[in-house]
């Protein structure tokens, strides 16, 4: 593990690193945020799974979460959302595709499957490496996300139960196989069996699955995404359907950006800390 | 004017916007933040000069200032640091000179004489827009700013005493007369007669000023160009053979970025708030 850069932040740590990954055969960067707290005792850690394009900089950079993180003492991370220069064909071709654009699943079609495995690498090969080297409480894990991280982070709670305390997302895809973003990332990473697609799809997911995790998501009204591709109407209903929680709030006025989700970071991670510090 | 995007936050409104400016004879890009106490009055407004390479949206994207802003009912102004895109030779040679590095000053060698002016630009015209299109309180004005745009708000706050309520600087410049970013800029906009360079130079300003304005001051001391560029040592010296007010605080462990701005911020904010509000 390199560390890339080091920041002092609200009188924590934030790192910057970078390692050989296992399962995505090709070099991953990531950043950790410690919180003063950890000078002392092990701490809770929220991962934030970020949006199309995004490295593990955005977050870090345009949230403003690190100062919500230091007055609870608790950890983040956040992570690239792929592998990058590879050199595969159509790599760097489209922003919702490939590089950039991993969608936290595990590809099976090549040549995606022997680099792109980012379900696996975000629900254990990532926090693995974080427990070794951070003063991490690993019994007190919570995730979260934005946009396609949004999407990953529901999806990774809701296949994972007992694993995270809790979940929230910022504007998620939440039902990728009902929009051109997820049928374009699923069928070039998964093929075009939809059977498979489902263990991905945050709204085929409440149907299935054995947790009862609350989900609390924020949803900006004037999201330019928010008819063709977040469509949070979907959740309502499905969770409705199945009497999953589900606090949904929705934002008059707010659109897509960071500006959106550094109004709404405190509430979320004063969220995760009540569930995380319990 | 023309607005090229907005965004809400926290419960305000930011746009950004561009204009043909006729001081610098050329096209000038801006970002403004109205907090949301500005939907029934006018508020006071916070001026924010960027560092070397920013536009406007650094400080609106990564330093968390919005939040502060919002709470005490203050506008937020932040604008390019030159004119771009202009042809003129060596524009975008180096990251210290030209384009994105105007330096604050009024340049009166060619050809930056003729779209340089961003002192004037910062004192009068930007202002100007400012209070005819928005809902401002144009007697309740301060500034601040960051490295380059520290020293731009320390001798535009010097050099007219009574226009700003208050001013703070992080990691200024403060002797650029004294170090290799500002003889290169001061030569270059300014020519070799150093007599004029003291105009621009917040410590020659200190001892010759009419204004007693206190200086807040916030250093990082691992700043990566604290001994070569910064050198508060000479604010600290002068301040004291002048018997200037003077609030300098160091702070170990931190660098130049912006996450040591924004764990400092909220103080800013408070600071300027105590004095726009009063």
């Amino acid at each position: 593990m390199e560390t890339l850069k080091k920041h002092r932040c609200f009188d924590g740590q934030l790192g910057f690193y970078k390692h050989d990954s296992e399962v995505n055969n090709a070099p991953m960067t990531f950043a950790v945020y410690m919180p003063p707290q950890a000078k002392k005792k092990r701490v809770p850690v929220l991962f934030y799974l970020s949006g199309l394009t995004c490295t593990e900089e955005n977050f870090m950079a345009k949230a403003g979460a690190q100062q919500y993180a230091a007055k609870h003492g608790i950890a983040l991370v956040s992570m690239d959302t792929s592998p990058r220069d590879l050199g595969l064909p159509g790599e760097e071709d489209s922003y919702d595709f490939g590089a950039g654009a991993g969608f936290y699943v595990n590809a099976t079609e090549q040549p995606w499957a022997r680099y792109y495995q980012m379900y696996d690498y975000v629900v254990d090969e990532l926090p693995a490496l974080i427990f070794e080297h951070f003063r991490i409480d690993k019994d007190r894990v919570s995730i979260f996300g934005h946009s396609m991280g949004g999407h990953g982070a529901l999806v990774i709670a809701l296949r994972n139960p007992g694993k995270y305390r809790s979940v929230s997302a910022f504007s998620p895809i939440v039902a990728p196989m009902h929009n051109d973003w997820g049928t374009k990332a699923f069928s070039g990473y998964l093929g075009d069996n939809k059977e498979t697609w489902k263990q991905y799809d945050t709204c085929e997911l409440v149907k299935e699955t054995n947790s009862n995790i609350p989900l609390f998501v924020d949803q900006g009204m004037k999201d330019e995404f928010l008819t063709d591709y977040l469509q949070p109407e979907r959740l309502e209903a499905v969770c409705q359907e199945q009497n999953h929680p589900l606090t949904l709030r929705k934002h008059n006025g707010y659109d897509h950006s960071y500006y959106f989700i550094s109004t709404f970071m405190e509430d979320h991670i004063d969220y995760h800390a009540d569930l995380l510090l319990a």
